[in-house]
């Protein structure tokens, strides 16, 4: 097991947690210990990662102590009344304020579990136990967490640390292949937006990846979370640098709109939009065509989508208005400067958004 | 006008903000200026307040650029559909991440759109405009916010500091007699459980405050806010000395929730729950009898309830049980260790809760 610290800036009172990574980890109780104070402890988790799972954590957690909350499989679980059923479950269950709420699941189960570990009481400590690779890469670091509205994702939410990650990537063995790739498409991201060193040694080891080689997992995972790590470390609210892991993701969120949330998975759409978002930074002149084709390349033998939905590039376009990177009516775009190497630009002249979308769905 | 800052702990980033207090200052346009930042700003206040300061506020804001959200008055706002409603005309009126909301009204309000502020977008600025005693005593300092669950009141929350407080004594001219009283018994909790001076200052100046003299009025509410303001400082997630703020409240929260909430206001159920806690205090030998009596006729001066609701102890004990101070299964309560010095204490002998409550209904 591999343990690396996230270091959480002044917001969040200079504290620190551990992401632990290995293979095997679900059930080691040791690394549950530190964050059961009494408060009592409450599962949160669906019937498909449960039938797995569930048992080694509720056996790490004390058998009989811990209360079980199942939600329903997939995105429709980020609502108002998911958040409203877990609080509901945690008030019958009697979870103190002091108590510990462990999310055990891929994305959506971290992101409702941990939003309503933020409101519950004003908010109670949680652990995460991501069983999916994108949730191992992505919602591992960073404290985002949220629910949907019907006008657009994660447009509630709340900033809310975990107290601990327990990331085993032997629980990727039981996840589906597609989603194991739309996990992948996270680490790409994470390659090319913040490290070509990353990107490089993608491009050697995407099919050790794909066939769930738990060495190569545990690399992707642990480099990914330290890219992250440091960028939250030192821009905890998304301020400036931290946008830099939305690269893709204005792209990718106007097409899971598009289609309606789930017809794609977020890391299909953010595949397709990081090839969008590198031919955009193509065209604004600031990569060449080479590195537009690395990406290109990379998304492919990942088994990812290069291309969009068959959607008029007007639809897509209105969308990206209403994104929550808006500031002030305008859109701003992640666009890379080279591989490896990303930044936050606002004034993309709009024909060179709409040739990069044009572009990526030949 | 007189301002004072609150000081954020490290949990908040050492930011601070400023309460301002005075007369006639709802529609002052500087006081709301800074906040102003081109992400739009939206107006949530219900009908009844409304029909006195929207305009005013309005103007301040600028005018057309300002949305005005409309909820239903009384604690039944403090709902997941408020919330929701609230949400969904933040993001048809397109408030941005760096939008502002503006809150106008008492407790339900500032509860309701200080939540709404906290999980909009994972976080959007608000300014508090408190338009009763109570909401300018109690909520302006502490970042609380909050929507009830059936089965508890302020359950589901948020800690969300504002970027500001505009508290207009002249507003409480259209308050009802009944929730300035309700407001008073707040002021009369900071000075039993935090300043003696203050509870003296009470003493000779009650009915100042009851025919709404603007000078004493002032002077409750910058010294409420002060004194809130010092604890909140120092101890900004309610471990220690914040749960002093709590006196009267284990009571008072089980009076509103025996009685149904709203039958009750807030402050008339701390009111007695003060008498209750000060009894209590007395029966465990910390305080005097003529303690007791000075915070009851301090309490009936005001016009407020000395006695509990026509409830049996019992029920009332079985609902504390359940209060959200209950650490790991164990209530504590805050009591007197003299008039103006409060403190948290566990084990407190049982027959003595009983007959605190007991003799408070006699």
């Amino acid at each position: 097991m591999e343990s690396l610290r996230v270091v959480l800036g002044p917001t969040e009172g200079e504290r620190a947690y551990p992401i632990h990574i290995g293979s095997g980890i679900v059930g080691s109780s040791e690394l549950y210990r530190p964050y059961l104070t009494g408060g009592g402890a409450a599962v949160v988790t669906n019937d498909v990662v449960g039938k797995h799972y569930l048992e080694a954590v509720e056996r790490a957690l004390g058998g009989a102590h811990a209360t079980t909350i199942r939600i329903e499989d997939g995105e429709g679980a980020k609502s108002w009344q998911s958040v409203d059923r877990v609080c509901d479950a945690l008030l019958e269950a009697r979870i103190g304020r002091d108590g510990l709420v462990v999310a055990l699941g891929g994305g959506v189960v971290g992101d409702l579990a941990g939003f309503a570990a933020a409101v519950y009481q004003r908010g109670v400590d949680f652990v995460q136990v991501p069983t999916t690779l994108l949730a191992q890469v992505d919602s591992s670091v960073g404290g985002k967490t949220a629910i949907n509205h019907a006008r657009g994702k994660n447009m509630i939410g709340a900033f809310h640390q975990p107290r601990a990650v327990i990331a085993d990537v032997a629980t990727l063995d039981t996840l589906p292949d597609r989603e194991l790739r739309a996990g992948l498409a996270e680490v790409i991201k994470h390659g090319a937006a913040l490290d070509a060193e990353l990107f490089a040694w993608l491009e050697s080891n995407v099919e050790k990846i794909l066939r769930r080689d738990r060495a190569a997992l545990t690399h992707a995972v642990r480099r990914s979370c330290e890219l992250k790590a440091a960028i939250v470390a030192a821009d905890e609210r998304e301020a400036g640098a931290r946008a830099l892991l939305n690269f893709g993701h204005t792209f990718g969120h106007a097409i899971e709109a598009a289609t309606g949330y789930g017809a794609w998975l977020h890391g299909e759409a953010v595949a397709a939009g990081m090839v969008m978002a590198a031919q955009l930074s193509h065209l604004q002149g600031l990569v060449s065509r080479e590195d537009v084709q690395r990406v290109k390349n990379l998304v492919a033998r990942a088994g990812l989508p290069v291309k969009g939905p068959a959607i008029a590039p007007d639809e897509l376009m209105a969308l990206m208005s209403v994104d929550k990177k808006a500031a002030a009516g305008k859109v701003r775009f992640v666009v890379l400067k080279a591989l490896g190497a990303a930044e936050l630009r606002g004034g993309m002249a709009e024909p060179n958004v709409r040739a990069a979308i044009v572009a990526a769905a030949q």
